[in-house]
């Protein structure tokens, strides 16, 4: 059999310890496919929606995500209504797919508050636009991004479900569920 | 004002083609990034789900798209039920996100058949698998691809709507709509 280039695809254990070491360097380096993963919601009238986010936050003890967000997309207003998610990476260097499916709340206040304090300086000027993002405007530059700390809130996932799939010699897949205390199942790919 | 790399993301008419050229290349070119968009579809129990796909066809006159499957898969069933996808492209040459929202069809029997022959010699072997996709197995290689012509299934996106998001120095944001047949719209990104 040919000798596998990433063995840890191999061992359910180990694989699952992959996609979370991903997901926090996603956190920190810009240049890591982790760092911006394709979140998939439902409008209300029950319709995909797909768009890439900014990864801010993985905790692998929690099984949590987080990603900034502005108040006023329709992102939240879709995930208040139906909070349930699909994030997606393909890492090509690990020839690894990535697919979690999470239960979504929205932090905004206080709480939130906080972790906009500590972002001044850093990226504030993509939270607070006039007109709301995804709003009719007459020519493409009708538009200002004002930072403001009211329109800023936190997207928290619980991640329910990881789908992990390997493309290597042989393809392997295997699903880890947080109700099985994320004990992994192998699938057929 | 800055002057811009990509000066079709000033003017509507330009960027919707822009947004075909790269969905077509991805057809013929594997290593273009709409060679693999994400597709986005929902459950029967109203859950997003996401996952890589191979695009196989782009027709900028009939605002449609391709993509093989097998069968079995949970794509097929859920899209029987629920027949709208979304597809995400990020494109990072062009620094263009592409998102589309389409309703989807299943194409199975002698239309298909007919493209299945054409694919012999190719890659049938993703086609036809022994247990199904996402069936639970015992270990990671307890599978088998058999190529099989009454697996083979042509999933047709009709494209609805456009979400062109183009990342300049000044970020430019347009939607197109079937329905005002393709004219675009600036919205605020």
């Amino acid at each position: 059999m040919t000798p596998e280039v990433h063995p840890w695809a191999a061992d359910l254990t180990e694989l699952h310890m992959q996609v979370w070491t991903r997901l926090v360097r996603g956190v920190r380096d810009r240049r890591a496919p982790t760092r911006h993963p394709t979140l998939a919601k439902v409008t209300p009238d029950g319709k995909p929606q797909a768009r890439t986010v900014v990864l801010r936050a993985a905790n692998k003890s929690s099984g949590t995500l987080e990603i900034y967000t502005d108040l006023q997309s329709s992102k939240v207003a879709d995930l208040r209504r139906t909070p349930f998610a699909a994030l997606h990476v393909w890492d090509a260097a690990a020839r690894l797919q990535i697919r979690l499916e999470a239960t979504a709340a929205i932090l905004t206040g206080p709480g939130a508050a906080a972790i906009w304090a500590g972002l001044l300086g850093a990226s504030p000027q993509s939270h607070g636009s006039l007109p709301a993002p995804g709003q009719s405007i007459a020519q493409a530059l009708d538009y200002a991004k004002q930072p403001n700390p009211a329109s800023f809130a936190i997207l928290r996932l619980k991640v329910q479900t990881i789908d992990a799939l390997h493309l290597g010699a042989h393809h392997r897949r295997a699903r880890f569920d947080r109700d099985a205390r994320w004990a992994g199942t192998w699938l057929a790919p």
